[in-house]
């Protein structure tokens, strides 16, 4: 086995969320997924600190490409559509097929420890995208109703995707997500 | 000491918060929350498993308040103020002290684990609601987007009041915010 293993993070992270769903998250040991991706246990210690970051896989890039988006986007652009096009924008650092989605929304859904550290993690994001959208000029509490509305149409939108309720893109389910959230709103 | 104590719930509730703030939640011992309310250990378990749950005082009837404000709204009503009026009638089972809802949630926000429980929390608020809403013919993603956008204003106002950024009452601001909402998601 050489030394460096092309893609190891993703094997590893393909081969951890198959053996969670497999066999519940408890049972499985990191031998056991580094064996599944035919790799060593100190391939896998060099990628991840533990078996539970591994369902980290993406967030910090996640993270980034959310912040950046704000970032970047038109001047002229309203605020929650700065944040539709942060949201669209990051579905770049997710696994384009929705069964992986899906698999790994069941084995989070199924253990509180991780359902908790999810949650915090969307949070954190909803905080970070809310500190950009300052950095643009929104006042709160605007700032922070965009961040955390936009944040719920990822929740709704990520998860009606991995359900394949949808057959399209996340990009595009976003989309339409961000759209019923303004009808809903505007019906008010 | 009589057996029985008037609102000794409360009264428990409210030592709880004044030594979590003072001393870190870490540092204090369910002896010194009995001691300090006047009561004994033992009427704490009456009404407490343990440390934590102090700090969901009041979370049931929250959540009763938010199902039960969505099951009456008028049938003529928008989802979204469906969801706006149960946030309003909710606010009676928490604490009409801005102060001591600051004291909270400056303890809740320093500890990873209570801000786990109190994340979870919310979470399932959402689920709650958006089942309500399900349940008066609100159809999915619709029901799913309101009740998410409805507890992210309800995040937004109750940090906001706590923080004392306004000093109008809790159902104010979230009038308040909910109303910026529907301007923020507007205006894209």
């Amino acid at each position: 086995m050489s030394r460096w293993e092309p893609n190891a993070r993703g094997r590893l992270a393909q081969a951890a969320l198959e053996l969670y769903a497999e066999r519940g998250y408890d049972q499985v040991t990191v031998a056991e997924i580094a064996q599944r991706a035919g790799l060593t246990e100190r391939t896998f210690f060099r990628h991840y600190a533990d078996k539970r970051e591994v369902l980290s896989y993406g967030a910090d890039q996640l993270r980034e490409l959310l912040v950046r988006g704000v970032d970047e986007a038109p001047a002229e652009m309203a605020p929650i559509d700065m944040v539709g096009a942060a949201l669209e924008s990051a579905t770049d650092a997710l696994p384009g097929d929705s069964a992986m989605a899906a698999r790994r929304q069941a084995v989070v859904n199924a253990s509180p420890e991780l359902l908790e550290r999810e949650l915090i993690k969307m949070s954190t994001f909803a905080l970070a995208v809310a500190d950009a959208l300052r950095r643009r000029g929104v006042a709160d509490p605007a700032a922070s109703l965009a961040a955390e509305a936009g944040l719920a149409v990822f929740k709704v939108a990520f998860q009606s995707w991995a359900d394949q309720a949808s057959q399209q893109p996340l990009r595009q389910v976003i989309r339409d997500c961000l759209a019923e959230l303004k009808a809903v709103t505007a019906a008010g």
